[in-house]
């Protein structure tokens, strides 16, 4: 395949054809084309764009690189929820069983913790025993008997965006609006989807920070599973500060677990019930907004949503008890306290600055052979707004050792800012609505 | 090294600084960085540009990335010519034997083939034995002999800049304004001058058609020349059309020691006229242009600038009867005419088609390992504005083959386009004089 006039072609400011697009993908994918020929067409597709064609003909080659998930007549509405990475972001941990425990199918692929993000994948993985490596055919079976499966993206899933994705990590063309939509609806489009639920974070922890440029990856994303037929709605959600209150990888499941108990955080929880009620929504589960938000709260309160997390993990091989004990959960051997330096008002916790402590501290990677410590991370207590007297515990800090707790109390003293003066409001929990028909503001 | 950082600033448009650019050529000449990584900064680079600063720092590592030319005390003051490549430019063929004649010192450097273009190696090499993988000893010794040596890059000169060119010319980030001006400049730059004289080409056969491109390169090499203390000068001439008459290797050698011996077609003349009489001014051989030129035509009539080519051919391995008989030069089997198909006024002679023709019949390369044909060529007669009876002969073919006789044939008939009516003016041949007091319009 000749590259070069492609590349010359984008570079210009030209389009490709969707056939031309179609054989890159393959050629690429079959190790035909060089990564230094496809870097340098990824580079130009960040500086000059994709044409709407081109991104559903990358997207659609992307997906067909792969096997797709199908499902018999027989299986519930399937409806999966997908968010862009945040910092505390335990959400699909709570709302995969739930939605599940309502009677929506769930086929969740998720993927591994990515910059300062962390990502379900590797949070799962801190239950002791915790499989995630099924096989489409087991993730099907599992869906059809439990109505939920918790899954990596195996090599059978859209091989050709997994190749384009970690050429993307090494050469600086991650943060691209058509590119992120392609890669994230090639693997979803996979699932066999009846409908699809995405979270787009914005604000400072986001991997896109502006709002404008949360609200065209959402509204690319809507557009590209509409035309394929899958009903996609997206929440535009706030990430200048963490979510909830844990950061890590076995303190958020812990934080999950409490939160199928009833005892979620306020935050975390209306973002899971929002989700949840647009997933019900599209699954036809209920009429409107307060019937769907209804059956979620019932199902947290019944205990059937923790017990459908408790058939997930006795089917993915982990250890159930970690459901009534926490402490069965990996711990870190040193657990200190972040105080209040001063009093005054907490004006900013830097969901960034956290999340890049806590890969610092061993939760996270820098390279994708790193090992992550499931154990350590942190608990912010502190929220923008508080009134903190000096010497109030704004984190507890589960480290591994003395480095990982003098690193994690630097990082604080520099995430969580303490002003004499209470600050302005932070950004709304749920700021926008994308569907087909458009963006609905809704606070 | 980390290198994602630097490509992710220079992508959102963003500078490295001076010591990330010489830690980053000196970390890929080692290998040190991955050409996948390289080829995005390249594009980041074509799309977002470089600073001055940055720019000459670019320049100077890869020029420190090898070795220097460097003279004693006793040579004459060293001048080379560089252009940007053209179609029929054998220029240099004809320049540095006679630049030498008059007492110039001419260490020239020159390359192969590129795209559409010819090379001034390809070109020496159809002289039977001819060598051009000259050590910098090895040409040091002959220019302070004989006061020309015409060598190719050596492993020796800005290895940097050869490992950049062909990841540039592998991944379509050849045609970049800096990117062309940093290479140019770091191999010239290692020759050890005292003035570089550049022809910048400009039109419809040049790199960079547009003379507003072509002004902006000439400019970015004057200022890098000067700073580094190398008196620079650009002439930008007119490749709208070919320069001479023949195109191919062995064709060119022939009409260059035609020109030597006062045979040489007019415009072919006029060019090396005024870039010879620039390189006398700059090595102080004559105290205005029309003296230069007249040390110049004096030294091509007394024939003591064909006798230096002869001394260089004898140098360099080659057979020096080919001075005197040029059936010696390779030879194709075919010899064919092209005909004017009717009356009228040739409007155009299309010197990329020109080129891609000689390319296609074997005179080029489409990969770096491809063999070159020596023997063939056209010899274009037809000139825009001349006025042509039908069957007259436009041009003749030198082809291996039936195969490249028609290919030939098919290419003449795009490239020469014959209207009712006398065109317009064709480009001027010299137009510009880029120096670094500013810019002079010649014509």
């Amino acid at each position: 395949m000749f590259v070069i006039p492609l590349i010359q072609r984008k570079r210009d400011g030209g389009s490709l054809t969707g056939d031309e697009w179609r054989a890159l993908v393959h050629a690429y994918a079959r190790g035909d084309v060089p990564d230094y020929q496809m870097s340098a067409l990824l580079m130009a597709v960040v500086c000059r764009g994709l044409e709407e064609h081109e991104l559903a003909a990358l997207t659609d080659a992307m997906c067909a690189s792969g096997a797709r998930l199908s499902f018999g007549p027989g299986v519930p509405p399937r409806i999966d929820k997908h968010s862009t990475g945040g910092v505390g972001d335990k959400v699909s941990l709570v709302l995969a069983p739930l939605a599940a425990s309502i009677g929506i199918a769930v086929p969740m692929i998720s993927g591994r913790g990515l910059g300062h993000t962390g990502g379900t994948l590797d949070k799962l993985l801190s239950i002791p025993g915790f499989r995630v490596d099924l096989s489409l055919d087991d993730a099907r079976r599992q869906v059809e008997r439990l109505g939920v499966a918790m899954l990596g993206q195996t090599e059978e899933i859209a091989p050709a965006d997994r190749k384009l994705y970690a050429l993307r990590d090494a050469t600086g063309t991650v943060e691209a609006i058509p590119l992120m939509a392609a890669s994230i609806m090639s693997k979803k489009l996979a699932e066999g989807l009846d409908g699809l639920v995405l979270d787009v974070k914005r604000g400072s922890g986001a991997f896109l920070p502006a709002v404008e440029d949360g609200l065209t990856l959402a509204r690319t994303m809507v557009r590209l599973g509409e035309e394929r037929h899958c009903p996609t709605v997206a929440l535009v959600t706030a990430m200048d500060r963490p979510l909830g209150r844990s950061c890590g990888n076995a303190l958020e499941v812990a934080e999950a677990i409490e939160a199928l108990r009833g005892h979620g955080p306020q935050d975390l929880m209306e973002v899971v019930l929002q989700l949840g009620g647009e997933m019900a929504l599209l699954a036809g589960l209920a009429d409107d907004r307060p019937a769907a938000r209804r059956r979620l709260e019932d199902a947290v309160a019944s205990g059937a949503a923790l017990e459908k997390l408790r058939a997930v993990v006795e089917a993915q091989g982990g250890d159930p008890l970690v459901l009534d004990e926490p402490g069965r959960l990996p711990r870190a051997p040193l657990i200190g306290e972040h105080l209040a330096p001063v009093a005054g008002h907490v004006a900013a916790v830097e969901p960034r600055v956290i999340g890049e402590a806590v890969v610092a501290m061993g939760g996270g990677r820098h390279v994708m052979e790193d090992p992550i410590d499931p154990a350590v991370g942190l608990v912010v207590r502190a929220r923008p707004g508080d009134r903190v007297e000096r010497g109030a515990v704004l984190a507890e800090i589960h480290a591994r050792d003395e480095r990982g707790m003098a690193l994690a109390r630097a990082s604080l003293a520099s995430a969580i800012a303490i002003g004499p003066e209470p600050p302005g409001a932070p950004l709304p929990l749920v700021s926008h609505r994308v569907t087909a028909s458009g963006v609905e503001a809704l606070a």
